[in-house]
């Protein structure tokens, strides 16, 4: 995949792209006078794919998302979310509440049946509380905005302590110019939050079903699939994708072309981007960690390796305490399951040497525990040297305050 | 299998059964004036079979002890263990050295070659300093007492901060009455420490290698197999069981047989005791959290459900809080992989049922806070309804604590 020429555009967000536009407000789901609604709307109608947890809890707005983008794929007009309430463990009552949510969205907005998606992140095993989501929806409706892309990022929050968004340009090979935007919000969980992997992405790209289902996979991969905060994996877990075709440009019929490769890699970019700010907003997180396994025996093997890594408590505590601890990392690549021959394997970490063919680098333990100590980035790059596969994941540090947060008696 | 009339013995210990002895010496291998050598030693040839960390890097001394047991399983006259260096990733220079530990602990006690297992547990990546170890077998060697068993597994400690022993014996249905003994160290992994999980049992019963190697798979699945600390496995985790036979018994062939079955349901008890004590013990634990899946489609299956709950940050930060944070246990089972049907789930935290059929029920939540508040043993039970599979395990709460012990810089 190239990577082509693509430019951030300044505070961009969801609405960047053309034809797109959001209200939010606030409906007390669990805080009083929090903006905890959004609505996200584009003025024509969308192509749209989505990614949802593979936990066999499944929040209602997955059951409902999957019903309508199984019947009208390219005709989504939307989405409508709140957080506060994950509608999750809500039994048939919820995902009636879901389909209301949708219907209250589309009605208002004088839309057609089943245009509207929805999505919900919160407290889970509580009903919604629709009455007030309804009066949210209309007076969302009331003021739409084009620029509302950022005020729909924070609307969209729970444990997250800042909004996430951005949006990318895009040259195409007939001179138009295609805008991708996005928002996302975190993965850290807290009682009775049972936070949510929100990711939602908007684009004026003309572009094919099936080119956007199948970038939507493979940047998903390389970017939401690739963090670990935790290791657990919520109920709620969305990844959405809607393309309106306003950019007017030669629509994308395959990630093949010089076209869809641009698209392809912008994409990417972007939700690499989604999705590590997600890691360093990772509750009680001090520092990025960035982990790259190369020579597995496959890209799966890669990614493995590197998930196992970040996921262990010793090596996310290690770099808590600026220890540069190969041998954590060693063990962890030992136990991941993944083919792996300690004698062959090289490891940096920060990129100092210390740990190559089974025994540990000479190194100056000081001056390392110094770097990590003022790094707010962290890199970790194992050779295995045992074929072509290679993945990078993300993590963050594992610190006083994680425990903090999660160890608080609901307050 | 029956529980049968099984007795812990006072201050029982892994010299308890006839024919054992240990002594200890202080050789500063990573402390000065601390024992960290242990030599355990029966007069008589055992019978043994031993489990290894199914880490693909391996500590020197499970290479060294696959090659003696593949030799000479029925010829073993016991152990010599250190603390403080766990002689891991230190290529073929540590396998030499493990050997010349066995082999030195032969020569001092006249005993054959091949005939002495060995252990270590400690600092990775570093050489042992093998002549200070040479010097403490010797004097180890010099005061072998039939109550060492005490001060052996003081000797093998790493983070523990206590020693772990029992001694349970056994009425056959000849009248005789065999005793199984056994030391075990914890799972807690610290910097430059990498500990392990060392589990030695010791008994004069007579058994054959077969009925000893099928009873210690059994009992280790349900015991050191089903505790988790930080889900992290270590370069040397080993389980060892010797049996001398000087109970003077008829020998147990089976399992199967009504002795087989006794001896088997004694060591699971001495097992499960032996291997909550790590869990106790865990880095900042301060409660112990059992945990039993029931109606999974297998044994296995509940096994792994339970295990994924067992690892979860967020329960176990949830625990610490006090908090019967049911939203967690379910979300972890959604991920765990296993079948299960949240519509069909069942789960109480400590004896309170919290959530059925796929929706949470109402409860005090205050009243459930301060029993988890004041608990330092706490149950959650899930029935998942979909089979026969059963299993429990144990972990412990994360703390504070544990990332303080776990972030701070080699000291």
């Amino acid at each position: 995949m190239r990577t082509g020429p693509t430019n951030f555009l300044a505070d961009g967000h969801s609405t960047s792209p053309a034809g797109w536009s959001a209200g939010v407000a606030a409906c007390g789901i669990k805080y009083p006078d929090r903006n905890d609604l959004a609505l996200l709307v584009s003025e024509h109608q969308c192509v749209a794919a989505a990614l949802f947890t593979k936990n066999r809890v499944k929040s209602a707005h997955i059951l409902y998302d999957t019903s309508i983008l199984a019947r009208s794929p390219t005709a989504i007009r939307g989405v409508v979310i709140n957080s506060g309430n994950a509608n999750a463990c809500t039994g048939e009552a919820g995902l009636t509440d879901a389909r209301t949510m949708a219907r209250a969205a589309e009605d208002t907005l004088h839309l057609p049946e089943s245009s509207m998606l929805v999505m919900s992140t919160g407290v889970i095993g509580i009903r919604l509380p629709i009455e007030a989501i309804l009066r949210g929806i209309t007076a969302a409706a009331s003021h739409l905005d084009p620029k509302g892309g950022r005020a729909a990022a924070q609307a969209i929050m729970t444990t997250d302590t800042r909004p996430k968004h951005a949006a990318i340009t895009v040259s195409l090979s007939d001179g138009h110019t295609i805008t991708i935007g996005g928002m996302s919000k975190g993965a850290g969980m807290i009682h009775p939050n049972m936070a949510t992997m929100l990711g939602i992405l908007t684009t004026d790209a003309a572009i094919t079903h099936s080119a956007l289902q199948t970038s939507l996979h493979y940047v998903a991969d390389r970017s939401f699939h690739a963090i670990s905060v935790d290791g657990d994996t919520s109920t709620n877990d969305t990844l959405l994708i809607m393309a309106n075709g306003l950019a007017g440009n030669h629509p994308i019929t395959s990630i093949q072309t010089p076209d869809g490769q641009e698209f392809l890699s912008s994409l990417l970019i972007l939700c690499q981007y989604l999705a590590k700010e997600i890691v360093r907003d990772g509750e009680g997180a001090t520092k990025l960690i960035e982990i790259t396994v190369s020579g597995a025996q496959s890209r799966e093997q890669a990614h493995q390796a590197a998930m196992t890594i970040a996921r262990s408590p010793l090596v996310k505590t290690a770099f808590f305490g600026a220890d540069p601890n190969w041998g954590r990392i060693i063990c962890a690549l030992g136990y991941s399951g993944v083919e792996f021959v300690p004698e062959q394997c090289d490891l940096s970490i920060c990129g100092i040497p210390v740990f190559a063919q089974g025994v540990p680098l000479p190194f100056d333990e000081h001056t390392a525990s110094t770097l990590l100590a003022n790094a707010s980035e962290v890199t970790v790059v194992a050779n295995l040297h045992l074929g072509n596969g290679e993945a990078t994941v993300w993590t963050c540090d594992f610190s006083y305050e994680y425990v903090r947060i999660n160890a608080e008696y609901r307050t």
